[in-house]
């Protein structure tokens, strides 16, 4: 939650609703600066504040102007938003490319603005002229029409992502320690003298196959230390289950 | 739009806005398959059918079911979208990560499922636990209240760019073709002899770098051969009006 972190910038947003589910994807992402160039519907705009749902501080600081240049004269990059093509020599990036950039300017002291045109007509030529780039979200090209709040909330979604640490792949755990190979190896071997008591490997030139295959789900799961008593658990209750249905 | 992308499966979505907004998300990202448990507001619904704002088709054919297991019953693979930890012992993976692998498991014929929880509560533990994996979208700490379309959004999103070709950077250029090396050599000739009737160059022993200086911009920009005639034009404009203006 820099000072410096992206400017979102809302070029005469319709509908309050709009700009309030902005804020919160806005804050979700860490983002906190809202600007807005002659919101249609005045400004405060109770139906902004009620979809912002929590996301009250955003919409308090937001900053109102009657001018796209007055609202962005401290940024120094300025990203446009659109999908339409326009007939300008011009750069295009993804929202990730972006904010890419716009993270590795923060050390710079670079100021980035994105900004989004109104939603029943997108930015005006004229917005996009003056822009060092065009951001344009990949899109499904037969249905690109995308909504105001996603589209900041996808531009924010890759800021967050842009300066984020976390792993593609966690793994929770709760309170469960990873098995010892003793813990593990006991397993096994209680289930295996209990299936060949029970007659399971049939018939005999199949079963170093059909034990290792078993062998192997098992240890795909890498259970717990918990987990493996609980299979025990199991494994014992449905043994004595058989032993006590065989007489009957 | 393959059959076999992800399936959006929400589970008791309460407001049919979030479940329009959703579809349109979906289509964006050219998702179409969703699946309802349990709508609270039944079936269909006006509300959602107006959010998806054309994206008619995903909710006409919205599959509603009255349980989770036959909602994902021709799935492989299911994902269970939440931000909370539970106490399981399961690995936790980014919408990055997810919609790379339901990407890579389209080859195999594998179908994925993506589960969204009721917005107030999310999912529940029991729905948790039998999933392959948590899906944890990567967010704010201190406000990691996401709306339920908007979380769809991104994860559609990722399914997008998980097979999309787009590159970070691309160029449009309009109608205009790069300049060959003739016309901005030519440019960059005139203007340097002008500057220098004009007195421009000064002091002399600052000439080198100023030129130099000068010459990097209009390189920097890459000037198509419009754009080049269009500056001849703008350099030779000033430049006779100060020659016209001297005179007085």
């Amino acid at each position: 939650m820099t000072a410096q972190a992206p400017a979102i910038v809302l070029v005469e947003p319709q509908l309050g609703e709009n700009i309030g589910m902005a804020a919160r994807a806005m804050l979700n992402s860490g983002l906190t600066d809202l600007r807005l160039v002659r919101p249609r519907d005045g400004w405060p705009n109770e139906k902004a504040l009620l979809a912002a749902s929590g996301a009250t501080a955003v919409i308090e600081r937001a900053r109102v102007c009657q001018t796209l240049v007055e609202a962005i004269s401290d940024c120094h990059v300025v990203f446009a938003t659109t999908y339409r093509q326009r007939e300008l020599h011009k750069r295009i990036v993804t929202p990730r490319q972006a904010m890419g950039e716009a993270r590795q300017g923060l050390a710079a002291g670079t100021r980035t603005a994105v900004l989004f045109g109104p939603e029943r007509t997108g930015l005006w030529s004229d917005d996009v002229a003056a822009a060092h780039a065009i951001l344009t979200i990949p899109m499904n090209p037969a249905f690109p029409s995308l909504n105001l709040a996603q589209a900041v909330g996808i531009v924010a979604y890759e800021w967050f992502q842009s300066g984020e640490e976390t792993p593609p792949v966690r793994w929770e755990r709760g309170d469960s320690q990873p098995a010892k190979q003793e813990e593990f190896r006991a397993l096994l071997a209680t289930l295996e003298a209990l299936l060949d008591d029970a007659g399971f490997f049939f018939p005999p030139e199949k079963r170093q196959i059909m034990w290792h295959n078993l062998q192997a789900f098992l240890a795909r799961a890498e259970p717990s230390s918990q987990e493996v008593g609980t299979l025990f658990g199991a494994i014992k209750a449905l043994s004595g289950l058989r032993a006590r249905a065989k007489p009957h």
